[in-house]
């Protein structure tokens, strides 16, 4: 099945309904197109009814995202992160402002686990790559939206283990998009969202790069959704959601990309910097309960980052006269991501029976059509 | 006895050994002279000889600063944060970026539990106040150090309970330093560090406001040593500790101070970016292995910092021309509180039996005398 | 005649056109609904032909904005800075950022007049509040974008009394838009642009407040200029402009927001924050070679900000949970501004016959319509 | 005569006094010990008695530094700011911050005339290098610090003339310090500074690199100069300078740091963030009425900086772990600069009889000896 149009599982993604993009997407449309970059998801739901905090419903999970082979997750990439509304968590912010880097797996779950991610991603690298803890520390960046609204979020339920299953199982290639991983319980525009990706390919100097975005979509009031220009919120208006339970904007997004085009530090915060206006190209302005943070990595350079003591570091760069190219592709490929995160997607109620609607996709048909 | 002299368990501080400071110290020269903040450690100290991972030694712990009191911890404190070196972290610095405060407990460990020990926060806060967190969030303000010379890090030995634990025992009054909750396995210019504070009380407008600093210190490379103006690293030159472990510097410290003096957010990041030269003062220089990382927050404008939606929030502030004496005196707190955490302890044994010195009580009363 | 169709000096406005916007203007739809706000221009327009460095062809100006009535303008505004893109110069962040604010007008002008705008401002204030800088300092907030295509830049034409005919002029009430001030020679999406301004009217407890927008506009590249939705830049495919000069993006947008909202600095960067994405709703991304530099300010709080030495200073605020209501202002104002500078504007013709056509008037008419 | 006792000119430097120092510096202890660095003064000094604005007395001036050969001027660094308390001006922050670099020379004057050198800069640069801005703009760094207390500030006495002068000067070699350019006028600790630089040698890898540091220092309370320990403020204590003038602080300083090491951007910031540490050890904390503001560049990789569009940049730089040394460098440079600033200076008196009297050179000799 052609990776653009339905994910692994068979989700429809914005493409099958002929959603016109601009830019050149790769070839799984996925951040997983940058070579060396794997993503794997623990994804948890169980119960239903009211909720019992401790036992549920539990509508939640972990993310994971590989920057580069498991054999080279010690070695950092040249990385910059900006916060276009600061209402969340992303850790890892002093260190990759002061360093222009970061090592270690990526980790994306729910607002009140993020902690717990964290150093269970340690406890992780301990145990693949013991010896690169011995006699230092693991600073790893870890991120997080809430999911309250139909999620458990004060039952804890995410554990250690969790987290090691989503690292063990990254892996290359197309990635499920949706209600899966961190993104299980989240909401966008009022929509069931979550998980979402895309990717754009960048010719330079007779180069073919490709810069890939991930988002844990979780933002956004109904009456913005705006799909390519379509005033889709307004079209598909904002109802109470089911008697009694009003969804109250209680949001976020974390927006990850990630390029094999090399740049320097100061240069992936350039990239970083973008991407909200891909958010609002859809309509989401980072309003005050959010936190919309991002970060930027580039995978190349690798031998050159990490110079032993003593020795040169060196780094090959694309000047800033041609940047331009790359900052499109990081705005079209976080606009991409978010759509794949709401169309790959279905109804979900959760606790309290609360419920949350799966964009519609007949709206989506009747709008744009069907793509093949 | 003194609580200038002596901590609440017979540790004798810097005063205790004459040395001169500038600035006048509150009633207990500590972070808890702020009205409503108090402190509360959890210590852990078990088992000797070669590391175990998972088994120990144990030279770790737990610090919690509640900011206001316990009915009070959901009101915002206005707030800012300072990186002069960010090889470490300190969560929630994108809230306070984005939204000048935060709120909820600080706490402080090692640097692999940092994750746990935040959201353990959030469990604490559920316990005791249970309807703050019911459609909304906590994002703790979170702090690490390394402890990993001294301590089986990599054994994950922090636990829930340990927060709690450390959060239940925050009181105020003087408080214990050295080697003592986070500050447990902490080394600074080579010699037993950890936990210290100190305070001083700044008169304005006729009214007597209090700074105080408290910090987890472990930085520093021996020979830049300096008290008060003396080259003690220099004198008490750097023997390998012991035969075969010769410390690197491993380091960082996070600096928390608090005052009850009205400042707006902007104000209070202007006093976080003075701690990092009461840090110089002592011969700290923010080397790149270290997490530097300051924290700033007033009690102050409580009732006016969480207006209501719909009605005015209000703050009253000190204009900024009158605002040096309050850098000074979290200058003056930041120097003292490190030399507390390196006087106010003895020597330590850990992992692989590796040794770390007290600063030697001879030098000091050799080099400034007794203090009544 | 209606100042929401026509500039005083008659030219259209984009709603002349039916181009639709959300939310509802003030009465001139101009940084001027702000109370106290009053803008001024120098347009300097002279000789034709090629560029004899020195003598012309000259197609600059400059462009001041007075924050205050002229007896206040010492009273320091509460502010906050944002660089979507630095590729430029707007001076006083440094205070801003550490301050919380700024005072003295605002003065924009071509990039390298922008340092003599700068010091004549202070001549300025001399002249007309001598005893403001008798014992002190100023520090004047000058921007800056380049009009090299159009305007002899290096015969540096601007001279002090040019600056002082600009804020002599300073009035309230409607302003005139599009080649005036320091917008005469500048360039939007390959089409003439330069001065343009909106205002929204925000509800917030019973209180109408008012948000002003003020832009010097001159950046985007043809085929990203999208008008509320439709591609223009691509319909308006782009040409060479004339024989052998085609015209390279040298771009960059200064945005100044106003408003009478009681805000506190660090909620006044949150506004300044979403100024870029009013810009990106018209293509605008941040491109390499551009300046977008953006300043919030709020006149509120006037008596509370210039506290006396040892007495407090105080300030009402709108909390942060009510203020998205304001960020939607900021983005709508920003994107009719930079519409209305492309709109309210003619063809014009500069240095070496270099040429730029206005905004087709029929495919506005043709796409949107005609206003009333 | 040995440049590292006395100035060009022959005044007493630091080490006249045989104050002592930490590390090794250069040739000329100067920031000219980079290879390529050059400085320029233009010392205006005319008039004595009351002030008559516009007339005098004029105690002020120029200080331009050229960071590469002129041939090199277009050719950018890799560079970082930072500003410790921003009460002042340093232009080209935005462009720094968003490029990690700038090019051009850098120029320093009085608060008031900091505009004026930022334009003629680039006037100078269109003179040397008319097609270096052709198509193009420049966007120079120009600081200044105030010098009203002596100089008569508000008439506006310097010209582009005194610009060209200053930049046409720069020469490499030993150069004046004290009461010279740009630091004509200025006061640190009420005493007489103004221009002061001093350098380290630094080795890694083999390979002796230089860090050079210039200060226009004008900062500072007299009790808190402290001289490599000993508290000279406090034994020279505060006296009315002559009956009726006291001395307001009116401070500031902007300090440079050059080197010929490799390093990225994000890793001059890093160095930039430690020259308030070399300010602090002189008793400078960066009080409220004072613009402290650094920037650190690296004149190194200038072939890989520019590279064309369509081809690769690339940089070699010295590992983050190898960096300290260079701190410690930064530090040393800026204490001993501004020590020179004050040493090498005499008694001046300026507007209305207002006096300040040099450091005394009794108390140095007394406290320090004599250098050799």
């Amino acid at each position: 099945m052609n990776p653009h149009l339905v994910t692994p599982s068979g989700k429809p993604r914005a493409r099958a309904f002929a959603i016109p993009f601009d830019g050149t997407p790769g070839p799984y449309n996925a951040i997983t197109d940058v070579e060396g970059v794997s993503v794997g998801y623990t994804t948890l739901i169980s119960g239903d009814g009211p909720l019992v905090p401790g036992k549920g419903p539990v509508r939640t999970g972990v993310t994971a995202i590989l920057p580069r082979p498991r054999a080279d997750l010690a070695t950092p990439m040249f990385a910059g992160m900006f916060s276009q509304n600061g209402n969340g968590e992303l850790t890892g912010w002093h260190l990759i402002e002061e360093m222009g880097g970061f090592n270690f797996p990526i980790i994306v779950t729910n607002t009140h686990s993020c902690g717990l991610t964290r150093d269970a991603t340690i406890k992780w690298m301990r145990r693949v790559m013991p010896e690169a803890l011995d006699d230092t520390w693991g600073l790893p960046v870890a991120g997080e939206t809430w999911d309250g609204f139909l999620n458990d979020i004060n039952g804890f339920h995410v554990t250690d283990a969790h987290v090691f299953a989503a690292l063990d199982a990254a892996s290359p290639g197309p990635i499920e998009e949706g209600s899966v991983g961190g993104g299980t319980g989240m909401i966008t525009f009022g929509f069931k969202a979550g998980s979402g990706t895309a990717s754009r390919v960048v010719e330079w100097g007779g180069i073919r790069y490709t810069v890939g975005v991930f988002v844990q979509s979780n933002f956004g009031k109904r009456h913005n959704l705006s799909i390519r220009g379509r005033p889709a919120g307004r079209e598909l208006a904002e109802p109470k959601l089911v008697e009694g339970t009003p969804l109250k904007e209680k949001s976020s997004i974390i927006g990850i990309a990630a390029t094999d085009a090399p740049f320097l530090p100061h240069q992936m915060k350039r990239l970083a910097r973008r991407m909200p206006l891909g958010v609002a190209a859809t309509g989401g302005f980072g309003y005050n309960s959010s936190g919309d943070i991002f970060l930027a990595f580039s995978t190349a350079n690798a031998s050159g980052v990490r110079a032993a003591p003593g020795t040169f570091g060196h780094a090959g760069f694309i000047p800033d006269t041609d940047i331009d190219r790359f900052f499109d592709a990081v705005i079209q490929s976080t606009e991409e991501a978010i759509l794949n995160a709401l169309v790959a997607n279905d109804d979900m109620t959760g606790i309290n029976g609360n419920f949350v609607p799966a964009l519609p996709k007949t709206w989506l048909e009747g709008n744009f059509g069907r793509g093949e």
